[in-house]
């Protein structure tokens, strides 16, 4: 099976393709742009899900669920949110369909037109603060501290499987706050949580910084992001927290009586990571025989498969797997006893490879006489031999070494991808040959970073938090700089 | 607080309302006949959301995602079904919008209209069909048994909040099968699942049943339904499960390789329920003081709000107050301690019994002296004084005690308006002066049920499973039957 998996030297872009489509990760839907996330994808875009929904929660924070449909007219109240998102969108103007009087199956009815459009959702900022005008009128009233769970549509025209659909599922946190500095805080406090998120449970190192200006979320007065590497060199936005200052509350119009009964506006933050995780992670920890999963959020931790030829010994190790597969689902972790006889017991390591499972057991006949099995590790692809004695408690603790090793793995990967570049030369041929982060000097104006993109197709990922400061030059223009900011190219 | 909610008797309807908005379920959103499910609202859905998940996983579905567009075509592929779903639905018709050369904002880009217009499912068959097609080649590739949690789009004339509003959430399973039993099997599990649901956890009792010709979902070949009372004595359809045949397989060309190598066509279920389920909880439990929640979807279950006056002996109170939340925790309750200052006691009693709150705790200076709480149940009202002592035990135990309560008092009124009518004089008149099911004779045609629709605004709300069969005569037309149906008005 892994044979039909084109290999990352060959042609990154297709092993990533098929990697989504064969590890039954994610599909291609009838609509073009738009995809279907299949039960394994689901399954751990769930893990996510209700990881992050937890550590959402733990810090005060309630669901909720505001309408799919925005009028269009919300999408100019905010002056940069229009230059952002009222562009490439779905946009609902008729709301009946009748028979075709020709009889060509159905056609749109003319007479069932909108008076004013609406748009599918491409992020909910607008929505979400022509509500908050209804909830809050006093310092009683905040923080609203309020996430959702949503499908947006932003009209793509090249899309790519989980990295970028017109059509893809994520969380937007929407909170409003009585000051300035309790937004600020919240937008870290949200940062800190996606990357404790990405470094602990996807094993996936990110750098948090800030972006620049032309990298700013359309009406936000500053956009902090994590940002990771993938196995190619390539940068890749792995979330965003926006401090919108009081630019939502004044297109909404939403105020606050504050304990001296005095009107101010509302201070927000909005923060999001969506199914395009998924794809990260691929990116990140896959080999060429099939993903690899890090073992906190596989939907799947072991597999195990009995080995046996005809059905005279199957009994033995039926009792034997179920017996480990309960023992090891009682030491908390999710398993699957395979004993499916429509395939053979080579298919289906290579279909557990393919599919990420961190480890697999495999009890053959032979291991029923010794009272041992063997042991398969996803991430290394080692394999050992051990005995029955103890074997819980070493594959409770393997899921941590596997964890770990792939963190180590990513980590030392990245860290060897961050590179200083003092020169244009250096800085071009750097991304030509080597890839990854380059920390160059920029004199910190939109035009530069214009430029640098026009010409490189890199852009400024983000300014480091706590970056050092140092003096230097830009690398393009050679005007004075403060301090590095990390290039790449980037999905 | 209590004053502001239109008491049942005064204006059932308006009643209904002001517990939906002032109960913080829901509220109408900018976008008519759309709906923000708030924060207290959503919190059920989720409880009500991961009891059904975890129902349905137990039985061996898994979830997925598929997409919320559906190209118009699709809905012209199943003949039955673009009668039902083809008519009101939303209609993207351009991808893009572009700043107004006269400086109105936003307009719709002319140019980018679409080839074939996008509908945004009302019920995903169609796409999901579609899909499976890819999916499905041998009987190895069956069964399918998936579930999507989404949000669909039904454009309605006439709404009310959670009940009937143009966007709503849901699950919807569709499973495909070898063989017609199969099928017929799992749609008949579903409804089972549905029913315990609603019976265990809504502390809602059901009738099962199945739909007659006019009431089938368009494309089915059967449908089964649960049905619940509300005090008014309307219906409320609860949940549906449908037998679709190779209806949609034929449609969409969907086959299979049987393991004689024959090629067959797919067979299928699919099944509902959604948040209208919140609408009927509250229309079936809550009384004119606010909502009532059953103690197992409660997302809130125990309240305890310490009184006293000025801050003096707050201190004691808050140790109290947290030590007996922490115990409480610890039985597995969920607990919220509200020694907030911004509110007083009475103004926090209002509030928590607005909610449906299960069990509000109150703790005074006396009762510290005392060694005692006060426990108001929010199902009867009943408050009683008790020691200490054994207080979390009866807690605990408080909550089987209202759940079963909870049940036993709709159980009591659905039985109660369960009645037979003989002649059409009387089947008028229990409609109109009595309401709930009426069980009669109907002659097992469409016209009549049709005609009978239009008298009284009734329905067949089902024929109930192992309904016993009698020899009568249609309450309209007089001709022959062989068993009662239930009718009923309905929501």
């Amino acid at each position: 099976m892994s044979k039909e998996i084109t290999s990352r030297q060959q042609d990154y872009s297709q092993w990533y393709n098929d990697l989504v489509i064969k590890g039954s990760l994610a599909d291609h839907s009838a609509v073009k742009g738009c995809m279907v996330i299949k039960p394994h994808g689901f399954a751990l875009w769930e893990k996510m899900r209700d990881q992050l929904d937890k550590m959402f929660k733990d810090t005060g924070h309630v669901n909720a669920y505001f309408a799919l449909f925005i009028p269009k007219s919300f999408l100019s109240k905010e002056a940069a949110h229009v230059e952002g998102f009222a562009k490439e969108c779905a946009v609902v103007t008729h709301y009946r369909l009748k028979n075709d009087p020709l009889g060509g199956g159905v056609i749109v009815d003319p007479e069932a037109k909108l008076e004013e459009e609406l748009i599918v959702r491409p992020t909910s900022e607008t929505i979400i603060w022509s509500t908050y005008k209804n909830w809050i009128k006093s310092y009683r009233d905040l923080p609203l501290l309020i996430n959702q769970w949503a499908n947006v549509v932003r009209w793509e025209m090249r899309t790519r499987l989980l990295l970028r659909t017109t059509e893809f599922l994520w969380q937007e946190g929407h909170t409003a706050h009585a000051t300035a500095e309790e937004a600020i805080t919240e937008t870290l406090q949200m940062l800190d949580i996606y990357s404790e998120f990405a470094e602990k449970y996807m094993a996936l190192p990110v750098i948090r910084g800030v972006k620049s200006a032309n990298e700013r979320f359309a009406g936000a007065v500053d956009t902090y992001c994590i940002e990771a590497l993938m196995q190619d060199g390539k940068a890749l936005q792995a979330g965003t927290s926006h401090f919108l200052g009081q630019n939502f509350a004044k297109a909404f119009d939403v105020k606050f009586s504050d304990k001296d009964n005095k009107l101010e506006y509302v201070w927000a933050s909005s923060w999001g990571v969506s199914t395009r995780l998924i794809g990260a992670l691929v990116m990140a920890h896959s080999d060429d025989e099939g993903l690899i999963l890090p073992p906190k959020i596989a939907p799947l931790q072991v597999v195990i498969i009995p080995i046996y030829k005809g059905a005279e010994k199957k009994d033995l190790l039926e009792v034997k797997g179920r017996e480990l597969a309960a023992q090891l689902k009682a030491a908390g972790l999710s398993v699957k006893f395979d004993d499916n006889d429509n395939n053979r017991p080579g298919w289906k390591f290579a279909e557990y490879e393919m599919k990420g499972i961190p480890v697999r057991i495999a009890m053959g006949l032979r291991d029923l006489e010794n009272n041992t099995v063997e042991i398969a590790r996803r991430d290394t692809r080692e394999k050992t031999s051990v005995g029955m004695d103890g074997l819980v408690e070493r594959v409770v603790q393997l899921m941590d070494t596997i964890q770990q090793n792939m963190y180590d793995k990513a980590l030392a990967y990245r860290d060897q991808h961050i590179t200083r570049a003092d020169t244009w030369e250096d800085f071009e041929k750097l991304l030509d040959e080597k890839g990854g982060f380059i920390a160059a000097h920029w004199d910190g104006t939109s035009e530069t970073e214009e430029a640098i993109k026009e010409k490189t197709k890199a852009t400024i990922r983000c300014i480091p938090l706590n970056n050092p400061r140092e003096d230097g030059k830009c690398i393009l223009t050679g005007k004075p700089s403060k301090e590095r900011v990390l290039f790449a190219r980037a999905y």
